[in-house]
């Protein structure tokens, strides 16, 4: 297994300097009283490509030997990696495949190709995906970035909570979302080795609860039937993410869609700036959870803000100018 | 007329200081590719309040007396200033009375009680305005805090782009938007005393454009029918900021309603941050005008973040989970 003082944590934070944001850290004063905490929100919905992923795919990418990187890189997903790493394939000057489902969204296809990815659709199955990939993979040579299985990438992904632990020194908790956990694990290596009295708490849809499950099972329970607003967290934990989380993960949290959409709206209205579904995740485990961390200091990673903004979930009327 | 170097803009910088947020300046290569230009965006957004407008109000209320203090503050408008100087005087631990438009959003109805406000509902009117207001005033006591023709509010204002200044030195141009001009004249003023060969440029609705036809004529133009989605934008000058624009504004431009839209749909979309429409206008301007500032250094003050979640100028479906 990986640990924590194994990282190559520093590293791969000076590798991606170059290409992504510091992202600022907020804090907001009326979602401090909603919660009864104080919040430090890492908002990497600011970040480039406006996910976190960028850390993980430009970690990937830029460790690339120029053997590795020739013929580019290929990967499957539905939506934020996707984009991130046909962003980090062009600053390296390299091309990138992406295979998806061809029932994604209108606007995740656009801005996949926007960033300059060669996209190869596939019925939205597991096995179509793999296999669309691999036959991409074969055909044209260029080298896999998994999403979250992948220590290059979930030591990328780390480099949120480093800069976290860096701006907020003595923080009682981190919480962040999980999916495949990249993020979660990452996170979770991070707060270990730069602020071990830190506890990490991860936030997932009560309707996509694998993670949680597979904790409560002590091994992988792969997500079946998810049904949840959060797209970006539909994903299984994979045989790398998942001891990591094991074992430096405190509590997994499950949250209600209400509670999603409560937190997705509080943020926008409150903070006033984008966050997707699965972003909202970790503030609605806070406002589910309000009795329970008197006081604390609480560090919040808001994962991403690729929300559509011409399907929300609440009421919407058209404006009508004075 | 009030000069550049009699501003009290460091003391109203330390007097806020401890209320107010030093908000983040923000960049995004999409928006800087549209414009055709390097932008430095102060998210006054992200301010307490969801807007600039705290800026003023704060340095209105913390320069009283205490005598002048004792019997509250109140003002007109049916807006960010309400608020703002309802919070403002809520942290001196002082009254603040509000005369609002009877029609006035439920929104921001709310919003002016939620800081603690006490509410007074007129018609909509400009004469039933001041009349409720001389009313109030004459009942309580309490200090008029006007919402933009007050030196103290002026200077207020002023320290977002002395923020501006001090974080991005050597600005080719600044661009804020115009309404009443307050936070025009405040932003001309910081520019001329801190960064003099910088230019500073207003952008106003085309459809409330009584800034750019007052400077036309040479003097103030009232504001007759205004017609916009930039509620914030529909005052007309007044006497002390008229001649402050005149002197240290380079030009105002007036922005269709589509460039307005547009600015606020790609900051949202893009920027991953809630920006009002009257805040879009400034971006709107930058849009319209992508040939005339060919690789500048701009900076772009988005003056707020209150815009009403439920009543979008796009279209919008629900969303269902998947």
């Amino acid at each position: 297994m990986i640990e924590p003082d194994t990282l190559d944590l520093r590293q791969a934070a000076q590798r991606i300097q170059p290409y992504v944001h510091r992202t600022p850290i907020l804090t907001c004063s009326t979602l401090d009283r909603m919660c009864n905490a104080r919040l430090f929100f890492k908002c990497e919905n600011l970040q480039k490509v406006g996910a976190f992923k960028i850390r993980g795919a430009t970690n990937a990418v830029m460790s690339l030997t120029t053997e590795e990187a020739a013929r580019g890189v290929a990967t499957h997903s539905s939506g934020n990696h996707a984009a991130a790493l046909a962003q980090a394939a062009r600053w390296r000057g390299i091309r990138s495949y992406v295979v998806m489902p061809e029932n994604a969204p209108d606007v995740k296809k656009r801005a996949v190709a926007g960033y300059g990815a060669e996209i190869t659709f596939c019925t939205p199955t597991v096995p179509a995906r793999e296999e669309a990939l691999a036959q991409v993979a074969a055909r044209t040579g260029a080298h896999v970035v998994h999403p979250y299985n992948d220590l290059r990438v979930i030591t990328g992904q780390a480099t949120a909570a480093l800069e976290l632990c860096e701006d907020v020194p003595g923080l009682d908790c981190v919480v962040a979302p999980v999916g495949g956990g990249g993020l979660m694990s990452g996170t979770a290596l991070a707060v270990s080795l730069l602020s071990p009295a830190t506890a990490v708490i991860g936030a997932e849809p009560a309707g996509a609860d694998d993670a949680y499950r597979s904790l409560q099972a002590g091994r992988i329970v792969p997500q079946t039937g998810p049904h949840t607003i959060a797209d970006g967290l539909l994903s299984s934990l994979g045989d790398l993410t998942f001891p990591i989380i094991q074992r430096h993960v405190k509590a997994i949290v499950t949250v209600s869609e209400e509670a999603i959409v409560e937190g997705m709206r509080v943020v926008w209205e409150r903070m006033k700036i984008i966050v997707e579904p699965s972003a909202a995740v970790a503030v609605g485990a806070l406002l589910q959870s309000r009795e329970q961390f008197p006081g604390e200091r609480i560090g919040v990673i808001l994962s991403g803000g690729n929300a559509d903004l011409s399907r929300l979930p609440w009421e919407c009327h058209p404006f009508d100018a004075a």
